[in-house]
């Protein structure tokens, strides 16, 4: 995936006097790329090398001197070095004071070392301002300008100048800065590359939970009860039939799942008269995945549609279709419509495709680029009344699809009721509770609440002065 | 939803001299929370209150004197207060002077006063420069950082350097400034939060117009008339048979929609030959509305499709096929393979899977993150060559099914003929206009018109003169 | 679609002295539109034109002088002028010396000319400091807002204050800068608006040639075969069920193709034993698409999903079932359940959804808005792991699809294969070299090459040191 350096793209012509010169310690892969990037956009690059003569690969039109030389050429010194050799800048604290110090350096753990690579190099060089920055870009995606990944890089620091500096330097490269304060989100922002995906554990681990336990409790209903009572082979219901029932349970869960938690921080509100106290961090962690679990369940849900259209297709239900023919005119059974049947069937199809619909529009507003155009307003319209709607249509999908079945004791199997039945308990709590919130009184005093509001509030002048205000 | 503050969070350390500060006037929801996105970014905070040794909940690390004590400390001051509350800036006028003064306030209803917050501040405090920003974001999300509705922030201003000033604080805090322009724009502005949805509004009115008459039509000549004249009981047909047809019939409309003002534009431009008079605003609008027509048809689309797709599962439709085979044996009827009916079949839905198809890439296409990466030429090539051949093959879909029943008289009930006659009419004018249109000499002349060329204009040196420029 | 200029925008209001003067050279569609928009923005305008007093259709508030003396009215000035007319500046190059010139012109084709506008430009007016902006941007977006297309500006130039200014300027339009170097970058910049899709072409031309081959043979097999052997018409088989077989067949060898080149590049690395050496330019070319191979894949994946569910819907479809009902009932025939039959229909199915199922996962990961969000590991997490995981299943779903009649003689036809043993061939091949690759002593070999590892180096001090930097 590397490329050698070539001189074929274009670097900066030398006529312009007044080119900024950066500085660079260390010639691996990462602070070759980077120097090669910055000479393409008008810098002067110079390298500090411990062997200067002999760095080898370096792009052409940078300069290669030792670290002390290299260090008093720019008053932006960029480490690509890593943390375990550091020790070294302890002798040129003299030639580093007032400088901007970048640190790019990522570890192989999070949370490898007691301190960020940031404030242990601001530790050993005191005299210097050091800056995190550039640890999220990759050296290929700045050699090749895939910037597929992410262009965004995190940048913090203590002295606000220097974090300036090298803001704008990043934004010259063509990335995105994002400013996140002082020195002490540099761990944050360290550990942030080793992530993988931490919003999207819990949803992740929730749903495998849930769909194990759906899972094995279809297995037991109809493939080891049947084989049992009836010595009847079920096995094949594993691939479509099971898949198809897991699927839908745990996305209708996790959906109803996705507005629990408002009803909760709710009732919550209600009952201390207050919102300015601290939501159990349970809570907090939850509300922060809803995103993650709504999109988990829509996922979910575009499985239980396509095997649902998939349906006809099989040849258990072709051959299944074939034999109710067969029998009906080998027994000249009479076949009258039913019109209630019809109803049923064709309702019950069709909330579900509406809350479906729903579903994938409010995944599309979730999509960064689409809620970035909406204002905050638009935003809660979607997610929230959409949201309830679709939540709305998918319970009663699951409601008509039980139809005149439910809970009838004829489809009890060894006492244990579908699954689908499981399914509704947690939805219909949601609704219930959440219908329970909008009726006019209580809705009145969590409006006042979320206001600013409070009910044991000693009325100060203070109070009163901080109530006007936005 | 809210969190009370903590210093947990990195607050930016007090090494640096040379940090900015910031004055904040008001210390309500969104004033403390601004505050506190400040200092986590690296500025020194100042707030300014009525009662500023009585004001409780502000972040740790700021500041709090009275209002012209803190305005002395900073020349950036913000205003988190409501409009209603401005008076007693007049006894500060001499203060201000010359400062930078942010209104970040909103009102509760669109237009709700003759001029925009931010004008009636510039007139309350003639010597300050106003600036309007961050009315579009919310105390929440600067808080807990979940920027998920949107980091844009709109920012206007009669002076230059001011707006420069609050654009790269916004810029710090991780938000995304973008320029309106002079203090006029602020009207605009401050009704941007509480719109919902305004370009989605004749799109939304118009299908739902549509969608109405075509199920009543449908309603009409599915339900009522078999009733009346067999007494036959179809209701059940209102849950997915009717749909399926209002929904493509409007898709179809809707798309065809799309097109139309182009090729009306057209028309007047070369009806008056020349483009450089304005459309009637009702021309406009429907111009600046297609992307959102579009995406509406697209959505109607989407639930044709997954209404045909469930066809087969339907106990109607099962219920029916078992008739037909169960008649065909007991009458020993010939089933003979018709080569024709088979193209027929195939062909119509083949046409409706292909349109379906361009129609979702459109789609995707529109989706701002996409389109943000093609040139205009890409842009223009997708939006307008693929989206006719969209409009083509829909409609040749639906006049494949039509087939041979299209406008047979058999079909007719009540002398009413099939609701998808009625949808060609729209979607069949655009595609023959618009053939018309792009015959060489018509195309010719409107190409030269587009270019600049005038069919009145006096040839003078001037026009010569424009005409060579880009 | 243009509009005339009014007055009903906000022009910034003259009360601050220190706005900056812009000055624009031409007077056509674009520089009107240009100028409107500064001055919306809050900056001067002075226009520079050869018959000052002859110009029309100017925005309001914008001074009309000579070129000379709208020259010397501003630092920067901006060419709207097509390249043919740069003439005349040879008589200013006193005048705009120093100046910043931006040069915003585009050509009618790629390489139009032997060297790009902007370094004509340069080479005509040696004093000036020429930068490329804005020939991305249309007249027609500047002026009604409607950035649909895109907000990208493009920057070059030799001169980094000079460059830097423009940007500063670009910003303040609310458009968005990228800095791409020098002048040398100004003929890739004028080509890009040019281009229609460049990176979509070989993805296009490859499943264009496949879908092409696989159709023929398809038709040789399936319509020309029995017509030829039985005299039967299966020409209906066109609309559809050939469709459906060369759509999943190109997806899967699209599919097979994304991955192909990285395990080319691997083979490669391990046979030079290093990293640091060119890949071929083909295999860069292949690898710099892969994105858009992959997305074209998943676009005949759809479409393949689509033709398999409007199956039960066919004419053809449902007189074949009937058929085979009625002879099952005239043959009295036994019809008995079949449980590896089901077993192998569903399990094949099943594999095709997951499949399916993935493979949109990784095509809404590719969005640009996605992937912004994603840190590296997580990118290369979806895109590498996840990728495998989708070929896997798309290629178990062929070989299940082939069951039993796998490579059977039976189903050869002139000694032809089905096309999907063919569909096969290259997602084996890619599997089984992946397979090995990921084997312990490959695998090892491979990471300490890909860390920077050299089979053939010779060990110094400089090598040393270089590995120890990132």
């Amino acid at each position: 995936m590397a490329k050698t350096y070539t001189n074929t793209f274009p670097l900066t012509m030398t006529s312009s006097e007044k080119q900024e010169t950066i500085c660079i310690f260390g010639t691996g892969d990462f602070g070759r790329s980077l120097g090669y990037k910055m000479l393409q956009c008008g810098y002067s690059v110079v390298f500090g090398s411990r062997n200067p003569q002999m760095s080898s690969l370096l792009p052409s039109g940078a300069e290669v001197l030792s670290y002390s030389e290299a260090a008093q050429k720019s008053d932006v010194v960029i480490l690509t070095i890593h943390r375990e050799h550091y020790g070294f800048l302890t002798e040129l604290t003299e030639v580093l004071k007032e400088k901007v110090l970048v640190d790019v350096s990522n570890n192989l753990k999070i949370n490898q070392y007691p301190e960020s690579n940031a404030e242990y190099l601001a530790q050993l060089v005191p005299g210097a301002h050091v800056v995190k920055a550039f640890n999220t870009i990759s050296a290929w995606a700045l050699q090749s300008g895939a910037m597929d990944a992410s262009r965004q890089v995190f940048v913090c620091g203590n002295d606000g100048k220097a974090k300036q500096r090298v803001v704008d330097i990043v934004r010259t490269l063509g990335l995105t800065p994002l400013d996140q304060g002082s020195l002490l989100a540099a761990n944050e922002i360290e550990n942030y590359p080793l992530q993988l995906f931490p919003m999207w554990r819990l949803p992740f681990y929730l749903s495998a939970a849930l769909g194990l336990f759906f899972f094995s409790y279809c297995v037991l209903r109809d493939v080891i009860y049947p084989y049992i009572n009836e010595k009847q082979d079920s096995t094949f219901r594993l691939a479509i039939s099971i898949p198809n029932r897991v699927f839908p349970i745990t996305a209708l869960i996790l959906l109803a799942l996705v507005y629990f938690p408002g009803v909760i921080a709710a009732i919550l509100q209600l009952y201390r008269g207050t919102k300015y106290r601290r939501f159990p961090a349970w809570l907090d962690h939850w509300m922060l995945c809803r995103k993650q679990l709504g999109l988990v369940a829509l996922g979910f849900a575009f499985l239980h549609v396509i095997y649902t259209l998939v349906i006809p297709i099989r040849y258990y239900v072709r051959w299944r279709l074939r034999n109710i023919t067969i029998a009906q005119i080998v027994d000249k059974k009479e076949n009258p419509f039913s019109a209630s049947s019809a109803w049923l069937s064709d309702s019950y199809v069709s909330l579900g495709i509406l809350g479906f619909f729903l579903f994938v529009l409010l995944g599309i507003t979730s999509l960064p680029s689409v809620s970035n155009t909406v204002n905050w307003r638009e935003f809660r319209f979607v997610q929230s009344k959409l949201g309830y709607l679709t939540l709305i249509l998918c319970t009663a999908h699951t409601l008509v699809y039980g139809g005149k079945r439910f809970l009838s004791p004829s489809s009890l199997r060894w006492g244990l009721p579908s699954a689908y039945v499981l399914a509704l308990i947690i939805p219909c709590t949601v609704l219930v509770i959440k219908f329970i919130l909008i009726m006019p009184c209580i809705d009145k005093t969590l409006t006042r609440i979320r206001q600013g509001w409070e009910r044991n509030y000693k009325y100060s002048k203070s109070a009163l002065n901080g109530r006007s205000d936005i």
